[in-house]
């Protein structure tokens, strides 16, 4: 985690987001907080330019009209071209005919490098679809794992499942990352986030499994979880890092890791994080 | 109120929201803090099938467009059909034809369960139109109470009017609720997020002027003025809660509520709001 | 600046702003937060209305398509017809072909009070092509000097050009603001915002260029180099304020300005901005 995340700060990627309305700002910031240069385009007339200069393409269908598909095609297409790597976000897929119509079709026009979903989103994408109550997920990663093996096989693309535990798989090797999500729950656009995190990890790292897993891991090193890890690790200090200045999280996770694991500082710059992962 | 917010948090209900783009993220948000299920989705195609597993529909026009208004017909007339609340929020109606005309038609159109605006978005509802500065105000609560009587009996719906003082009215029952709303008009998006309260309060209390009443007063019970109901009320201690954790807000709330109460605390859940309302 | 600020506080002027979905939350509690009062409307069967009500019109060309440069261009020409400034933020302008030549036209077709953008940005007005990476800067403000006093020239409009060193000229007279930016490049939209301010100023101050660099000089008093300035100058005691209630960056900021400057305390209200500017 910390090499793809020196290397996002040295290079500092422009990553295309062609995204929803909610989320924009935050998962801006969180590209920002991370080292990349985010840029939110959608216009049909611009997207094949913009791709072209671009890290990576981050498709995201939180709020999409057909309109916005067709421009995701476009900028997609022009992606898989140029060998830019894309990462979709397939949003409340499974929920609504148009969601999931809209992200099977993205899926079998473009060549993905990363799908990053709960385990119903990416599951509605298989053949026998799975039901998504909006926007949350109504299936355990667990249950998604012979699944999810087979859907990245068949996509040919790797999966990143979130939930309590994060499932990394490319239909051959499977990673697992246990972070801290129990707050996260409870802020909109968490997932959309460590989509777009993933987008900017693979801009500079071409192995989609390690970099999925890494951005995952950064990402989810927040909060209690986090202090328990350092705390198994034996570490002898926990820095946390927060996604963005902006928001008042840092205060609240610190003092909840410090009930786990007292030498908890707040870090001053995302380059220190230097837990152990449990890959 | 504190009924209300269990069942929130208990059936966790899908709040569907067609609304406008500068308070997308704050009020998925809000809805997250309370317990609901939040989901933006505006596309003609998919907007009846959401709409249909909802627990109440929003409908505020802050960023509209003609297009985005016919969205909100058709998945206002499935609501009406399916029988899930609807509650408006008609932003800037009285300002432009654009807004007044088609904040009428959906009253027209649709039956809804509540209209929540501040007194002159509310009054422009009526035949005789009243002037709207931009979003905000220009009419206040108590000039309102007449108009509003009747405005609720003609549209047949309960009318939630926000400001210093709030009052909802069904035509016949009058419920006004003190609140400490200063900070809040300082801040955008508040109206608006105290439209999704109430959508959430309509998706677990059939009485829309109960539902509407207690979240507003669910709502309003921060900082300042909270601290003076306490007072007044001889209670012992003030529990603070906040909507949303990500904001800083808290600190300041909880510094001001000192100022006028000191045994004042920072709610570490949602849960324990049991301040006595002045209904 | 305080006479600026205290006369918005004042009149409280509607600021009507076309711009990208990124920002419009932020920007919209940052004229809150100055005293303004943001309307965010976009439909081309509302623009000229709502304009003829406004202060000040803010364009931004963020998240642009074709149809909303064609609402920009209604605005527009009824503000100017009814002699309400413009401000124009050409974010990303250089970038694509699309914002380059939407950039162009908006500054062709309307007369401008002020542009604000990064180097880049403004330079692409010229005639000779400045190539923009995405919507960040690949120009410093002193290689922009001597370009930027031609083009506003051409252009007959205040130029805004911020980095580390804001530069503002309408081809005769040029205003450097030194203010502290390091933050400010971490966080999105901090562009944008310094533009609504710009626009807020621009509504009761009809000297484009005194508007614009007393606009930045509150915009940029912020953080460190807010505490550098008041130990260079004197002051006895640093009033830091910010920009929005929300966020919890004050905090960050009072420690920040301690360091350097241990009398620093946080402003109750952002009236108290008494530091002196560099002008």
């Amino acid at each position: 985690a910390a090499d793809n995340l020196r290397r996002v700060r040295e290079k500092k990627p422009l990553i295309h987001n062609i995204t929803n309305y909610v989320v924009m700002n935050y998962t801006a910031n969180a590209l920002l907080a991370c080292g990349a240069s985010p840029v939110m385009a959608h216009a049909a007339e611009e997207v094949e330019e913009m791709v072209s200069f671009a890290g990576a393409l981050v498709l995201n269908i939180g709020t999409l009209t057909p309109q916005w598909v067709e421009a995701m095609l476009r900028a997609g297409k022009r992606a898989n071209a140029v060998n830019v790597p894309i990462i979709l976000d397939p949003v409340g897929s499974g929920a609504t005919r148009l969601r999931t119509e809209s992200a099977k079709r993205l899926t079998r026009e473009l060549s993905m490098a990363v799908v990053r979903g709960n385990a119903s989103e990416v599951l509605s994408l298989a053949k026998k679809e799975a039901r998504t109550k909006g926007v949350d997920s109504v299936h355990s990663v667990d249950e998604a794992e012979g699944a999810a093996l087979a859907l990245a096989t068949d996509l040919k693309t790797t999966l990143a499942i979130t939930g309590k535990v994060d499932l990394i798989t490319d239909g051959k090797r499977i990673i697992r990352v246990h972070n801290g999500h129990e707050m996260m729950s409870r802020v909109t656009g968490t997932g959309c986030t460590a989509t777009v995190i993933i987008g900017a990890f693979l801009a500079v790292d071409p192995d989609a499994v390690h970099a999925a897993a890494t951005a995952l891991a950064y990402f989810g090193l927040a909060g209690e979880k986090a202090a328990s890890q350092a705390k198994a690790s034996g570490a002898k200090r926990l820095v946390l890092s927060h996604i963005s200045a902006r928001y008042a999280d840092a205060s609240m996770l610190l003092q909840q890791a410090k009930k786990v694991f007292p030498n908890s500082i707040l870090a001053e710059d995302f380059m220190e994080l230097e837990l152990p992962l449990n890959e």
